[in-house]
């Protein structure tokens, strides 16, 4: 398991397609990941056609892995399914609710991580795309998702074209609790946070952003309020078109 | 990787402890996920002690794996951490949102299946509890989670104790789709649900709860529309409760 410890986000991709059979085997093994009553509330959208690609990229905001993977998978939490079963099988679904979305974005997410494991495990590179649930209603209009049916992830995968450096982590104390939560005082914090102010990469980041911290960075040009705010809007609003919020 | 393939979910436990290095190891190295902008979202609850395992099983409708494990993980949600930090670093933290929740459960549920991989890789099995969602205020209160931190998945870690047999999944077909999503028709239905339906196992479920179809035992029994609606309303006031929907 030594590479899931040294193992690195790739976002640069050989032009190099990834074999049918590969991808459904490693596919197919991921969905052995826990569900929900063996319910396996997801489903997955793959991506390899240059036009569909096109198409999806704005929807990320345009970052160049969409276009330079050979596959781009975009995986769902999908009720649909399950209650398409259902009503053809005289029982009546009741699965048009949050906890219902929560369940199988559950579901989808552990599949999500599975598959990473599984495509680096065969020498494959995969890019978490975190910008699938912010722009849901763009994909669910293009992968033509239907009720009940939302996407929470998507991940570019392929044969990798660079090698970089592993980005930091915080130190594991800041990370787990012991039997309760232990709420962080400013000491804390500043034990934690410590190593990560000090590298020379965030220094330069809050240098050239003329920023005074490292968090501003964050919370005035990478993650800021009033984006967050709309992206909420835009996420009730797709959960509730896509039925899960009648 | 052949043993993600043949993994099974364990619910009995050898009483035997784990080595308190060895779980941090693991948990160390599962923090190697996908994380959103490095931010690592996520805190991990490590219950060993007795008495806190009473006062959680209750929350997890007393599944006994609660009380038989030697190790129970509550992994949670957290914006509660990076939002101190921007607050002792002079920036201004807006992650009391919904979208913000969705974040950081994605990022503590990659976290989650990749620490899950890890245990299983050393020897160890796991349980995945789909209850920690259905009584979040209760896993709030025990384990003294503060505003921005929600618990969303909780795992029991042991050495087995049993082999049990793997437990079947819908064929590949039936989960992916090429490029578009191309909704089933109520023949596709049939085929996919074919195996699962005939298995004896499966037969003998729906003969002993008196019931006609495989999907009645679901949406009569197991996950019933009141249930998910009365859930939907606990998970809706939770969230607002730790901060995520002001």
């Amino acid at each position: 398991m030594e590479y899931i410890k040294n193992r690195r986000t790739i976002r640069k991709y050989k032009q190099e397609d990834i074999a049918a059979d590969l991808l459904n085997e490693l596919l197919e093994d991921s969905f052995r990941a826990s569900t929900m009553g063996n319910m396996q509330l997801y489903s997955v959208v793959v991506t390899r056609d240059k036009q569909m690609k096109e198409k999806l990229a704005p929807a990320h905001f345009n970052q160049p892995m969409v276009m330079n993977a050979p596959v781009v998978l975009t995986f769902c939490a999908d009720f649909n399914r399950f209650s398409k079963w259902c009503r053809c099988r005289k029982a009546e679904p009741g699965y048009d609710n949050p906890i219902s979305f929560l369940n199988a974005a559950t579901d989808a997410l552990l599949v999500t991580q599975n598959f990473c494991t599984l495509a680096e495990a065969h020498g494959l590179g995969i890019c978490f795309l975190g910008t699938t649930i912010y722009n849901p209603d763009k994909i669910v209009e293009i992968l033509q998702l239907p009720k009940l049916v939302m996407p929470v992830a998507t991940i570019t995968v392929g044969y990798p074209d660079e090698s970089p450096a592993q980005p930091e982590r915080l130190p594991l104390e800041g990370l787990v609790h012991d039997e309760t939560y232990h709420d962080y005082t400013p000491t804390d914090i500043d034990r934690i946070y410590a190593a990560k102010e000090a590298m020379p990469e965030n220094r330069h980041f809050v240098t050239i952003n003329h920023k005074e911290t490292l968090a501003q960075v964050f919370t005035d040009l990478r993650y800021k309020k009033a984006d967050n705010e709309y992206m909420s809007d835009v996420l009730k609003k797709t959960l509730k078109q896509q039925g899960f919020d009648k």
